[in-house]
């Protein structure tokens, strides 16, 4: 059997863990606080129950996941053995910086420790760390267990091996990784999300529109292609002949805008330079119809699963939420 | 029985005749290609089908709502006795001006002239026109029979009236209506994919990231909850006591991000002057924690959705898509 370590059992530990046992890992749950950690082990049961209740997890391999999670109290005992670490611990420099110089004093060589923090770079905290070269950042988005998206983040020190095993590795778990060349602040989820945010507290500060409104821009908009499609994608099918086209049309209106820091990044630079090729490979321009009418058929299979949710909603027990 | 007009039958135009057909109105379809109606119309039938095939339109009514469309060769035709009139024309100033002054000519006094346009506000065309007072942008997301929401945007000139019988009406239709209260480039739709597209641009071109793995972080990160929650509302359940607490605690974060514009916009001013009210009218603090657990039930219900998908998907008939 392989095993794994989750460090910090909150709800970002919890959720670790869950993702873990599910992909077949013996997980090793360790807090500071025993309590916390027993507490954690508990939580999970009901946590595994809703993924039953939801056709995420089969019922019977509900038992055996379970069974694959056990509390220790002991670091030592946590590390021994394990093919990697997740740690969960507080968002504190000096604390990331204490917990993982034991975890690299205590692991075998060249197990990956990642970290699930989503503000601070593994280079504020690893520089002086002897095994700095297997340190990263492993971040998810909360539920860690329900999104599968995963950011993989390496400092300056952190090994090719590393990040390879780390993405095969969470791979291997279902997750969906981005790999990120090197680091920046916020990554790249919290930076999409605060862009976007930040042109929200524009238009609801200036009176234009309600944050009501504002929400039905995604929720009923935008945001209805992009649980299946990407960003990138939707232009790129956009326009008859993807995305360079998508650009030539459209770059001037978005400009024009006068979004952010706009005049700071051309476009059309990054399309010839590295968009166009991407885009290309993953949908052939001659494919483009053909994906068309696959999003459309997307779209309406998502209409439809709304629709019977609010549906089963309104015509459900009338019961409080859980 | 009421009547509306959809003038221009491209695709917009098409998605438009089927949202208002659905919705009960008769539809009166004109372009100035006459074959161009005839072809939308015989396309449509498609269109229907493939709503009945997602039970987003029951078989029984199929053929009533196909009924409700007529096409007419005849402007004036076309506009005789209609409630509202909905403009889908080439996105061009002069095609614009020149529609909308025929239509105010011909079109029966205060009933409204609402724009698909996209990109244009309404002001640059309908100055000089007699009815400016009702003519205003109702912009709808592509395509508009499968993506609910709708933009409602006023000129100087227009009349309330316009606006709340506008509004009313993209209401019986089943669309949900983003009021703005003055026109703005872009509106609030296309500002907010610009902002996030901006700094995606940013990333993918300082090769921090590629295309393909930046468009997981939204289909299978951000994207999930967007899909049944907006970004204000996403914010203001992931603090224990709402979007004020969020921004406290996460606002120095972003800023130092150094998004776009950020310095232009206090988050913390918006929350007070505006936001706060408006997101606690909707979720009262007291309500987050069983919104939270409504969150991640309508997430995992997704999940399942998406897995379900995947599997028709794989196991289907091997057909190539329509």
């Amino acid at each position: 059997m392989t095993k794994i370590a989750t460090i910090g059992c909150g709800l970002i530990g919890q959720g670790w863990a869950t993702v873990f046992a599910q992909a077949g890992f013996d997980v090793v749950m360790y807090d500071i606080s025993p309590e916390a950690a027993e507490h954690a082990l508990s939580a999970m049961e009901k946590r595994v129950a809703d993924l039953v209740a939801f056709d995420l997890i089969s019922p019977s391999d509900a038992p055996a996941i379970l069974n694959r999670l056990t509390v220790v109290t002991s670091l030592e005992e946590a590390l021994q053995g394990v093919v990697y670490i997740q740690e969960s611990g507080p968002e504190r420099i000096e604390i990331k910086r204490e917990i993982t110089e034991r975890l690299d004093a205590l692991a075998a060589p060249d197990v990956p420790i990642g970290s699930s923090t989503s503000g601070i770079s593994a280079s504020r905290y690893c520089e002086d760390i002897v095994g700095r070269h297997r340190c990263l950042v492993v971040h998810p988005i909360n539920p860690p267990h329900l999104i599968p998206a995963v950011e993989i983040v390496p400092t300056p020190w952190t090994d090719d091996n590393i990040m390879s095993t780390t993405k095969n590795l969470m791979q291997t778990c279902g997750r969906e990784t981005i790999v990120l060349s090197k680091e920046i602040d916020g990554f790249v989820v919290n930076r999409l999300q605060g862009a976007l945010l930040e042109e929200a507290f524009k238009l609801v500060g200036s009176g234009i529109v309600s944050g009501a409104d504002l929400d039905k821009a995604i929720c009923d908009g935008l945001g209805l292609r992009w649980s299946f499609m990407g960003p990138m994608q939707t232009i790129h099918l956009n326009a008859p002949e993807g995305v360079e086209q998508y650009v030539e049309r459209y770059g001037t209106m978005y400009r024009d805008f006068g979004l952010g820091s706009y005049d700071e990044v051309d476009w059309k630079e990054v399309v010839e330079s590295a968009l166009k090729v991407q885009l290309e490979t993953l949908i052939p321009v001659a494919d483009i119809p053909t994906k068309q009418a696959e999003r459309d058929r997307k779209l309406m299979a998502l209409l439809r699963h709304k629709a019977r949710e609010q549906s089963e909603h309104r015509s459900g027990p009338n019961t409080p939420p859980e």
